[in-house]
């Protein structure tokens, strides 16, 4: 059964991404250069919400508040879905082979920057039970949240961790929560695996109207005055990799759900 | 029909993507969040290409030389099909909301950046017949397919340029075809309907053996000398959009075949 369900999945997507595009009869042209299948021309529906997503993650869309109503449900299937995991777990990969051939000076200065929300831990239970983004952000309710101290682990982030630490790699957490919230994270972290860190660094309120961009990079900067070398930065958000002393690379994790600038 | 195949892609889709990781348990506590469908667990053949895809649009994955073999029909499919182009749509009609707000001084100086090659013109009928990126580079047959001039419009990027072009903003076209490509270049990009451009920018030879990032750089660093403002510059590879003088905003087309340091 889900052999046949796969097949059918696999003859709808060819049949689905070989139609033409609704918008001219340009992609039409490009047809010829491979056989039909199809009628061609339809628009399928719901197909917005990949491109809404893809705009996202790639930093064409800033600035946005909720996620489009009609992509909640497809949001929501992506982040309980297995493409989330997997799209994770290729960029984490990615950094560990980054990690590994980087040449470590072995003093002990070398770190990886960790954002914690949608990097380190999940904080799916909260947003399925808000519309994956698709609600306005509460942060009264949120931070109740973040004080129950049971965001998930996100198990790729866990496993770069571990595999980073392995190899003399220390990891430094930088997050946007507030320094009130230095206990909770601490266990959050701790129960959820990560038992060990150089530093915890969370948002004093000197920064209180900064943006997350502005605060990290100073932070970043601080770490760099000490002595530090940033290896890799690793986070959810564009703004936790924009802006200075960003790093020697940065990895961006897919985060469908909200947008800090 | 059409109708009945689509609903048994989306169905199809549905069971997919609420499927667990295969990796570890995790998602399946997540999927206590919300109902089950399916057996879960099981792995999804193909889907590890969307993740690549992703991590490639993303700037996760650099350096790399080919399409991995495994996704040759995958990339095949999506640039043939609706997907490429709506995610396109997408992208350029923000870049067209971000140029409608701007401030724009009106004194002639008020630029957009356009890479040429898969931003401005398609070279989709040459990769079509070479893998779609999966064949190694070949510089002596891709260059005999930009001496045909038929190159093809991209028509978001052709629609954005008309609109950019109606309230007032000077084209720049920034391109790593080198300056014996000038008359063919030009000819192609009017006959694929692009008439005017403030400049057509191509790579001199004094910048051979310096990447892209340094090339363009240094080439929009000189339009702002020139008292130039680049209100948006557009691109398919990162390396037109990292770097310095990068302009007031930048937006990433999408390019799973090649990648461009």
């Amino acid at each position: 059964m889900a052999s046949l369900i796969l097949q059918i999945f696999f003859l709808a997507v060819t049949l689905a991404t070989s139609q033409g595009s609704p918008l001219s009869h340009y992609p039409l042209q490009m047809h010829l250069l491979r056989s039909k299948w199809g009628s061609g021309g339809h628009h399928v529906p719901g197909m917005s919400c990949l491109s809404w997503r893809l705009a996202v993650e790639t930093n064409n869309k800033i600035g946005w508040s909720t996620v489009p109503e009609e992509c909640e449900d497809y949001v929501g299937h992506y982040m309980l879905g297995s493409q989330y995991r997997e799209d994770s777990a290729v960029i984490t990969d990615e950094a560990f082979a980054h990690a590994k051939t980087f040449k470590l000076a072995g003093d002990g200065k070398d770190i990886w920057v960790f954002d914690v929300d949608e990097t380190t831990l999940s904080n799916l239970p909260y947003y399925a039970k808000h519309g994956f983004g698709a609600e306005p952000y509460n942060s009264t309710a949120f931070n109740q949240w973040v004080f129950t101290g049971e965001a998930l682990a996100l198990p790729e982030s866990l496993k770069l961790y571990r595999k980073l630490l392995s190899i003399g790699i220390k990891v430094v957490f930088l997050t946007g929560r507030s320094e009130d919230q230095r206990a909770v994270t601490s266990n959050n972290l701790k129960n959820a695996g990560y038992h060990i860190w150089e530093k915890l660094i969370l948002k004093s309120s000197s920064y209180s109207g900064k943006t997350a961009v502005f605060y990290k990079s100073s932070e970043r900067a601080k770490l760099e005055k000490k002595g530090y070398r940033i290896i890799g930065n690793i986070g959810d958000q564009w703004s936790d990799l924009l802006g200075t002393s960003v790093g020697n690379r940065t990895f961006k994790l897919p985060d469908p759900m909200y947008y800090i600038s």
